[in-house]
């Protein structure tokens, strides 16, 4: 059983996340299909690339991903699709893939990218404004009903990735910021815990200093500043029992200065 | 596998959307259960109208939608089912179906109409104020399974249709509203593109005016008004990039007025 | 089709749910997954347990509740499973079966508890704060595969519970008093049915009384405050058309009397 992830910043308080199940399930009937967010800012490409980034590796071999963050929905930005290691990306290619490409790249695994260029794997009536329907979700479920890539499109090799915001390392320290604010108020940020480990000192954000890397939240007492490993592999910033966002003021984009101790040898 | 959608005022902070999930599929093991909207304006029935019509010719035939927006559950309103064109209703007799029946009797397609008067079908307890669980979803579950209309109910025909709110039409002007906002801050109105296309000249709303009907949001730069056809077929307007509704301090029910040019005979 | 159910505070606005869906399905490719609800308050493992006592009842047997309210993730709380009557919940040791397991208790239903400690079933990383997806989703998704409880755990037998705030029985009152305040601004109290009906005389919060229980909502006018017996067997206040906790300005906790009728003999 297929499974097709859908992630938008349709929100949920109409049908349009729920248009899209109908769209895939009238293709393929048997896929399971996920609400992975729908939820993500309006416009946030980032957040969106993220959010793909961090999902992608707990789903199944053969999940196809439909991202739908598409500022640029109606111009001349290409659609297409991916498979990026052993999933399948279906979207805007604005960056969405940028991170998940990233690893892949790392590791070694291959790429394979299309142009969505087929309207034959279309909805009948394309809208200029709502491709997540009329184009994505209706290829994703040609996809999932077996359909290939060379399918539904035409292989090019140039996406669009964002100009990836990587932490800074100057002498012996990491200079990232806070890329995200989750639900419970603490801050993602975008230094991976390779970065930092083991030879972390202490960290500085606004006027503040954490002196320790914590394993969990239950190593601080109720209320004190935690700096931990998120469960994604980056270094994060909470309050046990509260919000980190709350007590230092911060938003996304703030500075962060992780100081590492020198390598005694 | 039959296709069950559910689309409610219930909100998702609590355990009842959810349970219409475990309903169904105590009946219907094998269907796929969507939520199409559990985020409808409390008691909006014409929300939900809307909706319904826009969302159900995404969805595959034979596929059930119940509608839950029900302020007078529990009072002597007729809990109902219907076959309209090649899908189906089941929720209370409130006007949910109002333009969803219009298109189909429009197009000449057939319509059959149950009253839901078999308590064989509802749950064995039906409380007085949640018959959204223990009819509505007990029905769509059994129709699911392979009941039939005829099974489930009495056959009837004076559906409760709302008083539709069509725009009106004076000499080369058309008068409409909007009906709706959407999470973009785009406004939705009831003008259908049939009556305004191709002779559209401009429009007025409050004390501004559009001059030309776009084909997207990017034919326009940030920040500017853009009116065009929604994806559902009516006129809407919109900010590129931003917010329709903050932009013109508007709110659902503003009048619309739209100039038609002249016919060149 | 083993159904699996979600329950969380993660909320929607990241991809955490979505995850759950993901891991479940790796090992469980024909399960249902059912959000049953991911907004439950940050850390109200009351609420959660309220939850999942009125939900639990409207899915088939043998259904899966996955139960995440954790603030002691990562601490040496207990990870559990547990058969209560013919379904199973997964999740942490720290009261959210609480009132399922009274009400099995009561009728005599068995409970069977393990404690999730067999690393094997679960994900090989497990990260310090997010054991929602590397131990109960994936102990859910083998226990869905086919799974028994002896496989994943070793049994216990002293479960942690919540304090039951039961209401208080003083001569002929009830004391009680407001446990949650739905989507609709509805009152949701501790006081089940049985102990009221059918000598309710009135009831008392803050300084209003109503004199009289109702069975629907449409039994009062638009406007007037009604109490009734709400659609998971307990006293509920609320506002026809309106909101009782906006025209009480109540919250959680507030304390409801109800005084009985003298038994006629």
């Amino acid at each position: 059983m297929t499974v097709v992830t859908l992630s938008t910043d349709f929100g949920t308080a109409d049908y349009a996340s729920g248009l899209l199940h109908g769209v895939v399930a009238g293709f393929a009937p048997h896929a399971r299909i996920v609400n992975l967010c729908h939820d993500i800012p309006r416009h946030d490409i980032l957040f969106g690339a993220r959010l793909l980034e961090r999902a992608v590796p707990y789903f199944p071999p053969g999940t196809i991903h439909v991202g739908v963050v598409d500022p640029g929905v109606g111009t001349d930005r290409r659609p297409m699709a991916a498979r990026i290691g052993n999933q399948v990306f279906v979207g805007p290619d604005n960056g969405l893939i940028t991170f998940w490409h990233q690893k892949a790249i790392t590791r070694g695994e291959t790429v394979h990218l299309v142009n969505l260029n087929r309207k034959k794997y279309w909805l009948a009536d394309v809208s200029n404004i709502f491709h997540g329907r009329d184009i994505f979700a209706s290829v994703a479920g040609h996809l999932a009903a077996g359909a290939s890539l060379d399918d539904v499109g035409e292989v090019f090799c140039d996406p669009r990735l964002l100009q990836n915001d990587l932490p800074r390392i100057e002498g012996s320290q990491v200079l990232g910021k806070v890329e995200h604010i989750d639900h419970f108020g603490n801050l993602s940020t975008n230094i991976p815990a390779e970065l930092i480990q083991p030879r972390f000192a202490w960290l500085e954000i606004v006027s503040t200093t954490i002196d320790r890397l914590d394993k969990t939240f239950g190593d601080r007492k109720a209320g004190e500043l935690v700096a931990l490993i998120d469960s994604s592999g980056y270094l994060a910033i909470g309050v046990t029992n509260g919000s980190a966002a709350n007590r230092l003021a911060v938003t996304a984009g703030c500075e962060i200065k992780v100081v590492l101790r020198e390598v005694q040898e």
